[in-house]
């Protein structure tokens, strides 16, 4: 059992930043810097290809922590951002680009690439989730949301399900295939983003992966646009969701 | 051609609202009390078996006048509210009633009958905002929106594909059958709402209407539940969605 260490700390715009290592995992976790108040907690999963301070990932951290003053937390998932990467993850992604520049479907490649690093990822979260809520600013009984997009997703589907801590989710683009079934499991909140145009994952497969989650509550947003043309209120309506259903008043229009 | 009548005036809760007349086509007008700035309008429609005094227009309204200090208009559709039944009317509102106590399907027989109302009501909304626009705190080059869910939609489709003044709409919750072709001649930004369990219309029939409109920015928002559960936090992104294309800032979070 590893501990939380912090390995730096700065701060800008009211936000207080801190990375910090998990054993071999690195992860950064974002809150407020004026606000000393005990807060929910949103765990983020980066998109395949990205990392751990990705724009989008500091930027929805920003939306999160000063719409909500929630405190934020993503860790690089395996084989990404700070973390080395295996033969078998260098073959992956190989076989993915080769597929890409071929013009042939990407979901018999990332589906099970995902799917095999969704296995690995989701103790790590849970070991970084006990680990933040040891912090006082967190605690243990605080409500807990968590993001994910792409593999994001991919982790962050069979880690909701067995995950009863997190009580919410926004998730979206990724293949159904290997996530159908356990979202079926899901019956906690979900706001779900797809594109309605997108190249790379069939309209009907992102309406089936909406449609498996067994949650009395969930939203679809499919907006206009191109796999990697999600817009940015969609980000904006993320935060929304999380405070209504973490239970925080959102401070400014977000 | 008529003039714009106000009938009564009243406020409540910094709202100013004005019963109108324009001919015998009643309305009402909600403003903001305390601004007496230009601002937007936007125009709703209400549902089927509404009128403009139901609780769900006098709630969309206040939402986009106290948050965005917008104008609001509705007018009664034809047979609707204040506006006297045509034996027409109540020969297919009998017909209708009886198709729901036989647990028949309703399109057949909404589909054609909402047409026919909104080939009478497009010409009142297209008189109503004349009127309204020679009013000095509305204008006529300000920006204009619509907002019709239902009867509200079937309205709402062939009125915007006609008005050019029009420049954002919100619809929903209505078959596609006399609506597809219109929607494709549809360019303006669209947020559209759906419930996916709608017991009423057909999922794909909903998202085939979605799809039509030609619309490079348009959002589908798609919910758990049936066809009257339409959360009301659908009522304030409806409110977020005319602040981005009518150019306004949101007050308070909405």
């Amino acid at each position: 059992m590893y501990s939380l260490q912090f390995t730096a700390e700065s701060s800008s715009n009211d936000m207080l930043e801190r990375d910090f290592t998990l054993g071999d995992v690195p992860g950064v976790l974002w809150s407020s810097a004026s606000g000393a108040d005990r807060a929910p907690l949103v765990l983020m999963g980066h998109g395949g290809g990205a990392h751990k301070n990705h724009p989008a990932m500091v930027g929805r951290a920003g939306l999160l922590v000063t719409g909500c003053g929630f405190h934020v937390a993503v860790i690089d998932a395996p084989g990404h951002g700070d973390r080395p990467r295996t033969t078998q993850d260098e073959q992956e992604i190989a076989e993915l680009r080769r597929a890409q520049a071929a013009g042939e479907p990407e979901g018999p490649i990332v589906v099970p690439y995902n799917a095999r690093l969704a296995e690995l990822a989701v103790p790590e979260y849970r070991a970084t989730l006990d680990a933040l809520q040891e912090l006082p600013e967190i605690g243990a009984d605080g409500p807990v949301g968590y993001v994910g997009i792409g593999l994001g997703a991919a982790i962050g589907v069979p880690l909701v399900a067995v995950e009863t801590r997190i009580t919410a989710a926004v998730f979206g683009m990724m293949w159904p295939d290997a996530l159908v079934e356990t979202a079926k499991q899901i019956t906690i909140p979900i706001e779900f983003d797809l594109q309605w145009d997108n190249e790379r994952i069939p309209r009907e497969a992102s309406l089936a992966l909406f449609d498996a989650f067994a949650s009395k509550e969930k939203t679809l947003h499919a907006n206009a646009g191109k796999h990697f043309e999600l817009p940015r209120f969609e980000a904006d309506s993320a935060v929304r969701f999380f405070a209504r259903h973490l239970g925080r008043a959102v401070n400014s229009p977000a």
